[in-house]
């Protein structure tokens, strides 16, 4: 029996060792990620049910076309998968439109940090010449217009004097996109502990995505959109990737060592959010990896190491939000016309 | 006792007189209309769910930007509210999107009645170089690209060898359109027996649109729908709201007696659904029934009149459809792009 007895121990041998092995590789995760958490806590419950239905209100534009969800569509991914968001008169936006999934747990909020959180994000687009063209006081003007939102606006607002404002808007956009969370990925699971949630290559892609310096910028609860790096750190990518006239951050803070310099992107449900970059002219996940690996860390990452990587980051897609299309009250005789 | 019984029996003969009026009203009513049904018969389950998917999709357009509900938006009645619609590089429609709620009930589809049914409407827009752009290789090409698109039709269309289809999408489109109804309005309830359903105004109103002779036109399960007449009947409204270049259903039968021909309006929901008639050029319920009064009646309804009839137009509007946002495949590497 003893050979036999020297042989099983070798394979307990094994298996514990793969064990501790694969615990070693969750710890490793564990320090560097976080699962996304199953609901945001303290959330005014008036205000996401508002918040609801400004998200998909056309009549924050000007035209009354565009909505919140136009280029943050809740059914693919929380992004318009297009290289540039189409905006009024069909303007087309400077940088590919981030997804608001799991936009509450960024830093701050648009590709060069701009907006300190979704409430500050939520006032740029509704403004802006080129995506919904509108002013606040022609927001506010429609919103008081509709009996139905004004009761909603002093529901979710109760104390204040004038509930129906701009800024109350933002905050309960901010209050919805809070719930647009994706929780229970397989890496999360994994994570959490369930081995089995991850298969040998996806752990393989994980391992590689750790060890080849992805996580330096890449970490946190959203794999990213926690800090700023310059894109283009060791080698600057082709022109149609980094155009030259968009220098990121630097148009933030003037700081010439910004130049170039974003948020670096969150990678939640990065497979649904296709095209990648801020320029957006990147379709094919192992593409964008294999440019990063060059740009970023300087490595030409071979085929088999983009394969596990790409493995890996498929499993970082999350529950998606479900959301029941909210009703929106009619216009009245006072409600601002559209406008081309 | 006399006299107080006399009283009595004169409050009786009242009140049994007003009943009997009540129930005539109503008897007129029922003659005329039908009540919007809880829902339509012989729909299969699989054909509304995939249904509801491409309602939502943005990639059955060229741009990957507009969608069926982009113009027929679920939350505001089933239109866009605007005067016409911006397609493809924001170009305007011929004419404003009429509701897709109770479309099902309607005759024909269309202002002009050029699509049967929903099935052949819904290939219209598709391919409508000033909406949505597509051709219909190039939307079988996107939907067979993605493996979700092809488990989701097969499924639908077990029969078909080729599942995935220009047609059946179109089937699929008339599934879940087919369960955008809304019943059980406060007209509907009055009509099935319940007399307080309406007030005193609103049945004043229903008897004058009843009487003015509008059900020439607008009756049935839809008010309206059914059938085609000349807009300006009587006398032409303003170039404004019927422009001469648009001679509605004589572009179909090319036969002279139908110029300015129009499917007539379903009036289902009219209050959610401004702006007004083909042209989109009236924004108020009471101004789009005085031109109808005058256009079509050749009467000059007073203030009362119009105020009594919109009043009962208010209350044609019915549970709106309850509809969760679904998720979408992720395009795949041989998903065709967006065209601009």
């Amino acid at each position: 029996m003893q050979p036999l007895k020297l042989a099983l121990g070798g394979l307990l041998l094994a298996a514990s060792s793969t064990a501790a092995h694969a615990d070693a590789l969750r710890d490793q995760a564990n320090a560097i990620f976080k699962p996304i958490p199953e609901q945001v806590a303290g959330l005014d419950a008036a205000q996401v049910e508002l918040g609801r239905q400004l998200f998909f209100e056309p009549r924050l534009s000007a035209s009354h076309v565009i909505s919140c969800n136009t280029c943050h569509n809740i059914g693919t991914g929380g992004a318009d998968n297009v290289p540039a968001s189409s905006g009024h008169a069909w303007q087309k936006g400077a940088r590919n439109s981030p997804t608001v999934f799991n936009a509450v747990f960024n830093i701050a909020q648009f590709w060069d940090g701009r907006a300190k959180d979704l409430e500050e994000q939520a006032k740029g687009p509704v403004q802006n010449p080129v995506e919904m063209h509108n002013t606040p006081n022609n927001v506010e003007a429609t919103l008081k217009s509709m009996p139905e939102y004004v009761a909603a606006f002093g529901k979710a607002f109760p104390g204040d004097k004038q509930a129906v404002s701009f800024d109350n808007m933002a905050r309960a956009l901010q209050a919805f996109e809070s719930t647009l969370i994706t929780p229970d990925s397989r890496f999360d699971q994994y994570l959490k502990g369930d081995d089995k949630a991850l298969d040998a290559k996806e752990k393989k892609g994980l391992q590689a995505f750790m060890s080849a310096g992805c996580i330096s910028c890449h970490n946190g609860v959203n794999l990213g959109g926690q800090a700023y790096f310059p894109f283009g750190l060791v080698k600057k990518p082709d022109a149609s990737i980094l155009p030259s006239g968009d220098k990121g951050r630097f148009a933030v803070t003037k700081t010439q060592n910004d130049e170039y310099v974003f948020r670096a992107a969150p990678l939640r449900n990065v497979a649904l959010t296709a095209p990648y970059f801020h320029s957006g002219q990147v379709w094919d996940l192992e593409e964008a990896v294999t440019i990063m690996g060059t740009a970023q860390l300087g490595k030409q990452l071979d085929a088999g190491e983009v394969g596990d990587i790409v493995a890996f980051l498929k499993t970082v897609t999350g529950k998606q939000p479900q959301v029941q299309y909210p009703l929106l009250p009619p216009s009245t005789a006072t409600t601002p016309r559209p406008v081309d």
